[in-house]
């Protein structure tokens, strides 16, 4: 039997997780895996809480964890410095590491040493599911169109609240926080950057890139309204905050932003706190994974799958040398993505108003698709107009909404949300 | 670069499919998975078609796949008896096994030598899902709780039809074999036996235990009605044929019938050939799985996927050995199930019947969670009551619906479903 001797940094809910799962479970783990964990050394740089460490010795120097009883270095302190140059001292050193760290890996993937051989990061992106061996192995013989997910947890949490009670966003945001879905300073998860960095090792691992985590175009939720969400249910769509990769003709695109997700699609219904992606093949066609984003005990189950396949890769004399398949595919410009778009515009309650901007629209090559305008309801002297566009670039979407703004009619600020195409 | 030789059984549109992914990708396999695909030989027992074989020789004798310069045989000719003696002489003749036959695996896996190191079979459940690899890797830290799927894309053509266009179980499975989503004798399918092949690997897999096919209880879908799918629509489900299996105290519960599922479940919304499999877990919670079931492209990304599995586990010291966690676990006998129930009794239009069906159920402990009853149409003696009952053991709704049966107001035949609780 295999034997692999880890080291764990970081002492919170994770690494908690994974020390009660080898507690419980190790010889079931053994038999399924053929590989037998034992944990040498456990680091943290706060003291050592009251956690039964399985033997291990235990320190507060991250460094203690490169000694020679550890094989394995499972990197879970989060943040970027530390956890970055403990990843780096490690690999150095001749050891596998498992992370969970999907900023450390998005910015800084492409500096590690021969990263897809001696590290894993399945728990990066989207928590317990197994997303990443999905596209990396049982995919493996795919060429990828899009990959496409949910993958924040926060966001969906939020979008989820606002639908379901049409709470505005301010209260929905309160709710995660009082729930601890969310961090008293939002701002990673609300404003896209964490679903970005999950989007950029997608990304990475579907079209066989570097990871490039500064080209992404990122968005987040704080400006989607209750009225949105409700004009898009009426319109038959879900808005929903995604992380999109998608190969074109000219390029790739790569970018996170709120969408209008038709309700024909199971992405739509995907709510709470829950994660998905949807990933589209040449030879596997539509395949979707969905489960918990987050959680000390999904995060570990998806951390001991890693320990265990990169402990077997270890005794093989396979290497993944995607680089090597590695043809550099530039990011699409925005300008040039192509989707439809929600557009919400309040105009004065004046005849012949929707006329004008379907001629607006239409200049710039832009028809609509569907469109709601309602009557105002008394003592209102605005009113929304709501369309659905087809398809169009970025550029002409953009030219056409700033010929609309300029309409004597309308009355306040445009809002538009990017409808997306699942073909 | 390791390299992999194939012996390739069988000629039909999944080996087809292989062949041509292997043609056009066996570089990008390559780089991405650190192994060398090699087609050296191709058998099939009817004569050769015109398919680039890639310089594979061609017999029609399948023993010639036997030969030293073949490594990994790769079983695509459906059946059960030539393709079990096929994998069976590979294996002794230590050769590796890649095979999409689901029949085998259930019926006869736990007689094949050294089953888990040896042979792959992520094709025989679920098609291109990575169903097996997540069961087996990504999720190896966990207990299993429950595995339920929409594991059989004919039935779902089918149930979907129903329900979308309020077509009769007739006319949906004619169309479904106008357009090649059921065979001439749809037996196999709409009797749910291949639905329980899957089951049982599934089952054997989540639950460490051999194979079992023989004692699953399985039900088709021939006697649901367009009325049943309206009815269940109505009261917030769907119905969809599923395979379920589900570890409680006294044993594991093992069944394949059609099933209310509430339209909150993501497995509610996975229509037409599409399959998904929902995991629940003690670390990583639910976990759901979907995509295409069937077709040759999505088999041939499975199988390719179990190729490379494969050939990088052969490099490897590490062995699976399951058996030694094997805790034979009795299937639960059906009379000991619980589940809830919908009930459609058809009772002529008296006064009171409503109130001795609630007294009939109450008796045996069955208490009712919503009813429908409707104003008889013009014309019509009969009335249908339908109801969705709380869980009880399936000996207690049967004994209730024995009594039912005997009241002089039931006029006809009472339709059970059962209704599956997702927590």
């Amino acid at each position: 039997m295999q034997q692999i001797r880890l080291g764990i940094a970081g002492l919170g809910t994770v690494a908690c997780g994974v020390l009660e799962i080898i507690a419980q479970r190790k010889q079931l783990i053994a038999a399924r895996g053929g590989v037998e964990i034992v944990v040498s050394r456990v680091a943290s740089r706060t003291a050592k809480p009251e956690v039964n460490l399985l033997g291990a010795s235990f320190s507060t120097d991250l460094n203690s964890l490169l000694a020679d009883d550890v094989d394995m270095v499972v990197e879970l302190i989060g943040g970027e410095g530390a956890a970055l140059e403990l990843i780096g001292a490690a690999t150095r050193a001749g050891k596998l590491v498992v992370t969970a760290n999907k900023a450390v890996i998005a910015k800084h993937g492409n500096e590690l040493q021969d990263l897809r051989n001696n590290i894993a990061f399945e728990a990066a992106v989207a928590g317990a599911i197994p997303i990443i061996a999905s596209i990396e192995r049982g995919l493996i013989a795919n060429q990828f169109e899009h990959v496409m997910g949910i993958i924040n947890g926060t966001c969906n949490y939020i979008l989820t609240a606002m639908k379901e009670e049409g709470a505005g966003f301010a209260d929905a945001l309160a709710r995660a926080q009082a729930l601890g879905y969310a961090e008293a300073d939002p701002t990673f998860d609300i404003e896209g950057i964490d679903a970005a960095h999950k989007l950029a090792i997608l990304l990475g691992l579907a079209f066989d890139q570097p990871f490039n985590f500064a080209d992404l175009h990122v968005e987040g939720i704080s400006r989607i309204t209750a009225d949105d969400i409700r004009y898009a249910d009426e319109l038959g769509y879900r808005i929903k905050h995604l992380g999109i990769a998608r190969q074109v003709k000219e390029g790739i695109e790569a970018r996170v932003h709120p969408t209008l997700v038709p309700n024909s699609q199971l992405l739509a219904h995907v709510d709470g706190v829950m994660n998905a992606v949807l990933v589209k093949c040449d030879a596997a066609g539509d395949t979707l994974y969905s489960g918990p984003g987050a959680g000390g005990s999904a995060t570990a189950s998806a951390v001991l799958s890693d320990v265990v396949s990169l402990a077997q890769r270890r005794g093989s004399n396979t290497r993944i040398h995607t680089d090597s398949a590695q043809i550099p595919v530039p990011v699409l410009p925005m300008a040039q993505v192509r989707t439809g778009n929600y557009l919400r515009i309040p105009t004065k309650d004046e005849p012949g108003v929707f006329a004008k901007v379907a001629q607006a629209l239409s200049q710039h090559g832009i028809s609509i698709e569907a469109a709601i305008q309602k009557e105002p309801k008394p003592g209102q002297a605005t009113v929304a107009i709501v369309m659905l566009t087809q398809m169009s670039s970025e550029a002409d979407i953009e030219a056409a909404m700033d010929e609309v703004r300029e309409l004597p009619q309308v009355a306040g600020e445009i809002v538009r949300i990017r409808v997306e195409s699942f073909d």
